[in-house]
Formats: C-alpha cells, structure tokens, sequence
C-alpha cells in the first residue's frame, strides 16, 4: 500500500479526548453536563443572514460555480466594513479575497512559501491549533514562542533572538487571543510588524476575535500601513455565522496576494454564492455586531461574578467570549478541568493549546443565557 | 520578504487565457459569443434541492460549526445511494467521507502520502487540470500516461513498465473521462486495480461523470472489491449542484480512511450543514438524474448531428457533457478553436488538458436549449 506520511498519521489526537469521554459516560449516566468548550456561538444568527441567502438562492433556479476570490459585491463590503472600523483603504480586486472560514485559509496559507531552506513559523506556545497541525502536516519546522502571564500571554517581542526572526518566515499572531483573550496594544504590533520589515517575515495576523470587545476595539494589524502582513477576518464570531464558512484574507501586499489567488485557484474553496451574499449582507452590517457585543459584556460579567466567588483567578482582556481560568488549590490543567467536570461543566484544558498551558483550563461563555446562569450557578456553589 | 513557494508562484497560467481574451474583445465589439469551455449545467436545479436547503437552515435560528465528515444521515443517505446503483455495501461510519466539492478534496488529497523517496504520481496525459496542479504545488514528481485515439484515450496498462507502476502510489483515473468522455469498460477497471494490488499502490477514480450517461451506467470502481481504490463523487453535474460543493469520498479501506479523516480534520473543510441537508436529499433521489440524464441525450444527439454535418470528427463514449474534436482541416488545438471562435463559439483548447491535447478542442453542451441550437446552427452553417 502506498505509504502514508507520517506527519499527518502519527500526529497526537486531540488531548481534550479523554475528557469529552468521560463527559459522554457521565452523560450516559443522565448527569446534565454543560459542553463549554467550543467556540460556537449559541445564540441567534441575525435573521436578514438567513433572508439574505434564502433571497440569492432561490433568485436562481440554476446553480453555478462560485468566485473562488469572492465576488465583487462581497469584496466591496469588505472595503468598506474595513475603511470604516479600521480607516484602512483597500483596493477590493488586489488586496482582498473572500475564504470559506479562516480555518481553512489559516490552514492551507503556508503552502505559499518556500521552506527547502530550513526556515520557520513562529507560533506562541498557546494558540489556536491548526497553526501547528497545519505546519506539521507540510513538515515545515515552527518554534514556540513562550506566552505567560508575567508577559501578559503575548510573546516577548524584545526576548526573541535576531537569529531567530532572521530565519523566521510566518509569525503567528492573534489578538484577542485564544484561549488568554489577551489583547495586543497598537504599539505592541507596530513593534511586531517594525521586527517584520527588519528581518523579512511576515505577520499572520488572524483577528476572529476582534469585533467583540468590552468597551473600546482592540488594534488591528490593519491599522498599520506595511506590506509584512496578512490579516485573516472571519463572520463566525462577529456575526454568530460559524456554520456558514465565510471569512476574508486582506493583505496590501499586492504581490502576495496575487500568488496567493494562483495558489488558491486549482483548490476548490470558492463560496458558495448564496453564502457570499449572506456575507456581503453581515459585512455591511454594524448593529447586529453591536448587539452580539453588548450580549457578550453581559454574559462576561456574569462569568467573572461566578469565577470570583469560587475564589478562582482569570486573565486576559474584555474580549471574545473565552474565560482563561487557574485556581490556587490546582496545580494542572487536568485537575482544574475535573473540578468544573465535578460540578457538571465540561472545559478545555489549557495544554490542548500548547506546551505553556498548565495549570489553566479554558471556558467558552457563548452560551444561551438559561445555559450560562446555569453554569454560573455550578461554579460559584 | 518570505519567500515564495516557485511551485505556485512559477506554475504557467492557463493556456486557455489567450482565447478567453479574444472572446472578450468580440463581446465587447457587440459581437454574441456562446462560452462552451465550462463543466457548469445551465439548466435548473432541482427545486427540492433549494427546498431542502431553506427547510434546513430556517428551521433552526442559530447556526453551528458543521460536521467535516458529513452528518449521519449525509453518509447514510450515500451508503444507500452506492449500495441501490452500484451494488455496494458501505459501512458509512468509516468508509464514506463528505467534502466540499470533489476538488479540494481531490486537490488536498496527495498531502496524505509520504514522497520523500521519490515516489510518483501517475496522471493520463490528458486530464482535469487540478490532478497536475496540486502535485505541482506540493512538488511530488507525475508521470504522463499518453493518451491517444487508438487506445480509446484510455492509458494502455499493459505498455507500463513494471517500474513505474512500482514507483508510483497514486493513479488518477477519471472514467467517463474529461476531456474525452472515453469510458472505461469493468474488465479494464478490474485490470487496473489488480495492477495496484500487485504493484501496490492506490487507483484514485475520479467518477463525476458517471451518472451522465445514454444507455447503460458506465462501470465504476466501487464495483470491484478491493482496499486499493479512493472514489471522488460529486453531485455538481449528476444533479447541478455546481454551486453548492458538495461531492462524496468513499473507499473500503478503513486505515485509509482513518488517516484521511485526521488529515482533513483540521483543514476547515466541513460543509454548511443547510447544505448537507440538500445533498442528503440528492443522494437520496433517482428521478432528477434520470430527467438530467434524458435531457443530455437529446442535447447530445443535438450537437452531434451538427458537429457530423459540419465535416468534424468526435470521439469518445456516450457520456458526460462534453464532445472531444478534431477536424481533418485544422493541424492544431489552436486553429480549431479559432474555427469555432469565428462562428461565436468559444472552446477549449485540447492542450489545456496537457500534452497530447492536439489537435483536439473540448466543448460542453451543458448549455439551455435555447443556446444549444444556437450553437448547433452557428456550427452547421
């Protein structure tokens, strides 16, 4: 038989597996566990997404391949969605491209480069984990970047040696941040994209999280005028559309993006048309975006009421819908993670985000409100 | 600035640039031009299909991240579909996989193997561009199986060398085939998987055209028991769903399935579940393909009777959408196809399809009655 490679068949499962089976048996055992570990959101979508697509679908009575780029329409939304919250101008045929989610762009999106030199991906050692699958599947080698809290969960920009980001080609960035909700200052990626154009790599900036913030926009590496990045920008959070699959890829790199449609052309990851018109519709849309975020700060203040009461310690910014947890009485993830399997809340614990993740556990609170008081409830008794 | 992988970057441009550009100066000189160069059925989808879809998404108010497997009833309803047309029985929790659209599944799948040893990709020398492409970009090395008339444009297995086929671990077969519509017949099938389990390597077959066919269903791969086969199937053209992505991967080898499975896990690859939903009533229904089915023979005996009358030679089996053609009077791909362009109808050039596309031009019928006869008139007269 022909032989597999061994990047893809022997990389590790999943370290959440155990728990989710032990979630299942208790389950099994008509104990109610509360799933609050995937960043799903379970409120509603806004009902003109669905008018939108139900509206493009059934227009047609013929189906047709979809732009593989986006269409105009939805790219021209996402100008001006990026003109108005981030004052950037882009131009929509060159520095824009439509992407089924980011998960798949993110995954796919270090194909582009050449790695026959030995050169690297810098990934900070929590993150969300396709950056690394998607690395080892391709077998280009990555460094971790160490996050803890002492540096406030972001990496260390002035502790990386020189030799390191000389050989560096894709650093890896994400604010808010899964799973700390740390937040990056406007200055700490000025930084990070100055140590870019110094040393020749380029910034992966991936910012699903930043549309849902407590009181003021976290920054954006789209507020920086430079050619060392890519920002990946998805409708899964902003606007509750995860089963949808749509997200954008900006960069002014006009030479990156231009290899990155040749690249991406033979891939089959065109939107489906009546999905790209849902998206043009979320895109231009700031109220619904407004109501998710004050839904969430209440949501978060409830959570943060409950985790203090059970006398437990959290980090990380007013953003995204992630509480990142660690308890004085737990000295790992594991264990912290059985006290909330203990009180009937399935978490994820914080090495399924790399090396730096013990002793915290991650807690999603995209929940139905009766979901989440529930959940507070079995926290904070 | 990081540097570019030359296997995207370098990769020539569609050859079928020039022409399309041609096309587009006659439009815009007023002049109508019929573009027969797409696989993309222009006639309508059945209603149930959308009715599936807006019955799905509606009838839940939020939405969720779909499965990257297919849903239950998705791979049951395939199970049921293969077990009904082709007499096999699958077990759907590990032998049947949905993707989005065959082509990112056919265009990923290679990422699976181990190349390091110098092992090959075996590809007909003519075939759908994407089999090349995606070897190219990951730099796994192919060989051209040539393709001639008189070998029915089927690769002659018995004219490879045993080294080859030992050297190789993928073959891309596509039968009913594209460009030429050639189809190969169960005893050459069973040849050729008798070929991989001597030589031991895996027949990938491409069978998205297999439900297209005038009197009797070509043969497919899943008719003959063996681990040492993958099968692509798409509902794009069998019910044109172009528009929709969604296609099926199916094999009786469970290990490979396994790995696959955690391959694609990562990738973003899961299908929106509204659209799951309308390919499980796809799968599910025979009608629509057999009104499909009719309405391509009459579209077919159309074209050909104009093709016939206008001194032209066409080959290949009664199936698909496509007429593969050459002229006595035109030496090359090129000139033929100017031929065409001269009576308003765009084509495509054979040697899009690789090295022994001349002097042969490809084009599709999948066009509206209304059209078709346009066509056929502009090619009679």
């Amino acid at each position: 038989m022909a032989k597999f490679n061994p990047a893809v068949t022997e990389q590790p499962a999943y370290k959440i597996t155990a728990l989710q089976d032990k979630a299942k048996a208790l389950r099994d055992q008509g104990v109610d566990i509360i799933n609050a570990t995937i960043g799903d959101p379970k409120d509603d979508t806004p009902a003109e997404v669905q008018q939108a697509l139900v509206h493009a679908l059934t227009s047609k009575s013929y189906s047709q391949y979809p732009s593989y780029i986006g269409s105009e329409e939805l790219r021209m939304s996402i100008a001006n969605w990026a003109s108005a919250t981030h004052g950037i101008q882009l131009d929509p045929s060159h520095q824009i491209m439509a992407c089924n989610g980011t998960k798949e762009a993110i995954y796919s999106f270090p194909m582009l480069f050449d790695w026959t030199k030995g050169q690297t991906i810098l990934i900070p050692s929590l993150s969300y984990p396709v950056y690394q699958m998607s690395a080892t599947a391709m077998q280009i080698p990555t460094l971790n970047l160490p996050l803890t809290e002492s540096s406030g969960f972001l990496p260390n920009l002035d502790a990386i040696e020189p030799s390191i980001l000389k050989n560096a080609q894709l650093f890896w960035m994400n604010s808010p941040h899964n799973p700390t909700t740390a937040i990056a200052s406007k200055s700490y990626l000025e930084e990070l994209v100055g140590l870019a154009e110094k040393y020749d790599f380029l910034v992966c900036s991936d910012e699903c999280y930043n549309d849902l913030y407590a009181s003021n926009q976290p920054a954006s590496i789209l507020e920086i005028d430079s050619e060392h990045w890519v920002c990946f920008r998805s409708l899964s959070k902003r606007s509750h559309m995860t089963g949808y699959r749509s997200g954008a890829i900006v960069s002014k790199n006009n030479a990156l993006m231009g290899h990155l449609k040749k690249m991406r052309s033979p891939m089959g990851v065109g939107t489906p048309s009546f999905i790209q018109a849902a998206a043009t519709w979320s895109w231009a849309d700031k109220a619904h975006v407004k109501t998710h975020r004050d839904h969430y700060n209440q949501k978060r203040q409830k959570i943060k009421t409950a985790i203090l009461s059970a006398g437990l310690d959290m980090f990380g910014g007013d953003a995204g819908f992630y509480m990142w947890v660690k308890s004085s009485r737990h000295s790992s993830s594991e264990s912290l993670s059985q006290w909330f399997l203990d009180r009937g809340i399935l978490v994820t614990p914080g090495t399924v985000f790399g090396p730096d993740g013990d002793p915290y556990i991650r807690m999603v609170f995209c929940l139905t409100d009766d979901v989440l008081d529930d959940c507070c409830q079995k926290i904070a008794h």
